[in-house]
């Protein structure tokens, strides 16, 4: 049988009720994404794919991370990468572990920064060599600073639904964080699916459990990883629950260190397909992404996992 | 970093609302998963395949198709492999594609039938050389024929949202055809995204109107293909609209012809690693499939493409 002659570029577009009319798409892939990668990308790569990013209609795009390049070699060219990309009209987190890297953020004029909380014990040690408590301690002056100066702040938590040592992380120890994070004055959360075990109930229940703690839908933002092919269902639930940010990566780049498999972040094309599908606005050119991540599969000498991409693209597995 | 030491073998059971207390899980990767292997599977592999499917806990396996060898060489074995697993306490439906299939099927004890029509016409002309109405009275006299023996039969409905050749399917077109194949005396329907082109709202508006037109959830099956990764979250959306059937292939083997990436039908595995989350009853082991899936790999020589089978053996990409 011959390949069929119309174009299925995009699919036919039949809302569901209930679902929000726009999605914030906030695209991870350029510093998420990247920060594995064993071989350094060229600082001028990240820089184009950073534009060819904002090109397809993107509006948000984190762009580093401010970490000791002792911790993530990956992103130690972040003072060389922000200003090639500081001047496009779009909005640029960045990531600040701690005041040092808060101070180097401010310092190339930065006005969106993140922080990354853990919602467990284990992953706290293991990430940050610190308590859930000394942790959020190390933040509040980063986000109390930032504030001073209007900069935005993001607070990421990671482990919200399991945790590798710990296993299902219980919904109230969350909602604590979330609670603790806003207090200190973040503007919006990411919640993490860190290792990518969520499935829709479990979804529901820490949305629900946030809006009695009289938690806005509106700050919270969702990070799902597709590690167990979970990611776009968890999404679809948390719209149905209101949410209106989704975290997503490029071509589905990264992934989480504790799986083998390369299936980590979801897609920014799977998701897009998906939101596309449900007349849901994102702003974003399919087309143009997929080129996109096409381009930046061949700079690291493999094809991206995003089924999404490699459909359209023709893409061998 | 380390890897955790305590065991993520499964999601945390939180239910959501308004979701079923037990999906049948009707497994076809005997059948669609093997259908389009170029290389010949050995017919004691395939009866190893399936016993060991049966063991998992499913419930419904497709074994083979009784169509014409030279159409399908890979299922050309049917009379050999379908005698070597008729004992299983298992449901065993076969794929008969005309009465000369019916003929062979039913001399050899089949319980259960399987027909294979579609929604669209480019399809019917491509897959079986008919136009839509032909192949229907094609399926007449088979359909009556095995209702006369109390054998049951599945229709199956291909390209029930987009068709490469005609783009976006229109839900009466689908709707029109399903009720032919109940009136004609099927006991279930298969609806599939052939392609994977479907969203949830599609999904949505495609079983409102079925519902409409009279025909009881009851008998709906969903059939969804992960090619653009939607396959999970549209197949929750039909488990919110009442669907109890779910048909997925272990390990995800087979695809659609029409797109080069492997990545075709939902994976069992991703399935249930969803629905065990969510609470619901499936009767399958996960560890017990994901080990048949990875045996199934090694015999295919290449990795299975479900996100949980590669999480769960920690299989690389």
């Amino acid at each position: 049988m011959t390949t069929g002659t119309s174009s299925l570029g995009l699919p036919m577009t039949v809302p569901a009720e209930g679902l929000p009319g726009r999605v914030r798409i906030y695209e991870v892939g350029a510093r998420d994404g990247l920060q594995n990668e064993k071989a350094v990308v060229p600082v001028e790569v990240k820089a184009e794919f950073i534009r060819r990013l904002a090109a397809t209609g993107l509006g948000t795009i984190e762009a580093t991370s401010f970490v000791h390049p002792k911790w993530v070699p990956q992103l130690a060219d972040a003072e060389q990468l922000y200003p090639e990309v500081a001047d496009l009209p779009v909005e640029l987190p960045v990531l600040v572990p701690n005041e040092r890297g808060l101070d180097r953020a401010l310092a190339l004029g930065a006005r969106r920064v993140a922080v990354f909380a853990s919602a467990t014990e284990s992953f706290a040690k293991a990430n940050l060599n610190r308590t859930v408590d000394e942790a959020l301690a190390m933040f509040e002056p980063v986000v109390a600073r930032a504030k001073a100066q209007q900069v935005g702040v993001r607070g990421y938590l990671s482990m919200c639904f399991g945790d590798p040592w710990e296993g299902p992380v219980p919904v109230p120890q969350v909602v604590k964080v979330c609670r603790a994070l806003l207090d200190m004055g973040c503007d919006e959360l990411s919640l993490g699916d860190t290792i990518g075990v969520a499935t829709p109930g479990h979804v529901q229940a820490l949305l629900t459990a946030l809006r009695e703690a009289g938690v806005p839908v509106s700050v919270i933002g969702v990070h799902f990883h597709d590690t167990y092919g979970q990611a776009l269902s968890n999404t679809l639930t948390a719209l149905q629950q209101g949410v209106t940010t989704v975290d997503s990566s490029a071509g589905g780049l990264g992934g989480c260190p504790y799986a083998k498999s390369a299936t980590g972040n979801l897609a920014t094309e799977d998701l897009v397909w998906m939101l596309q599908g449900l007349g849901i606005d994102t702003g974003v050119d399919l087309g143009r992404l997929v080129a996109t991540s096409v381009w930046m599969a061949a700079h690291l000498g493999r094809p991206s996992p995003s089924r999404t991409v490699r459909a359209l693209s023709h893409q061998e597995q």
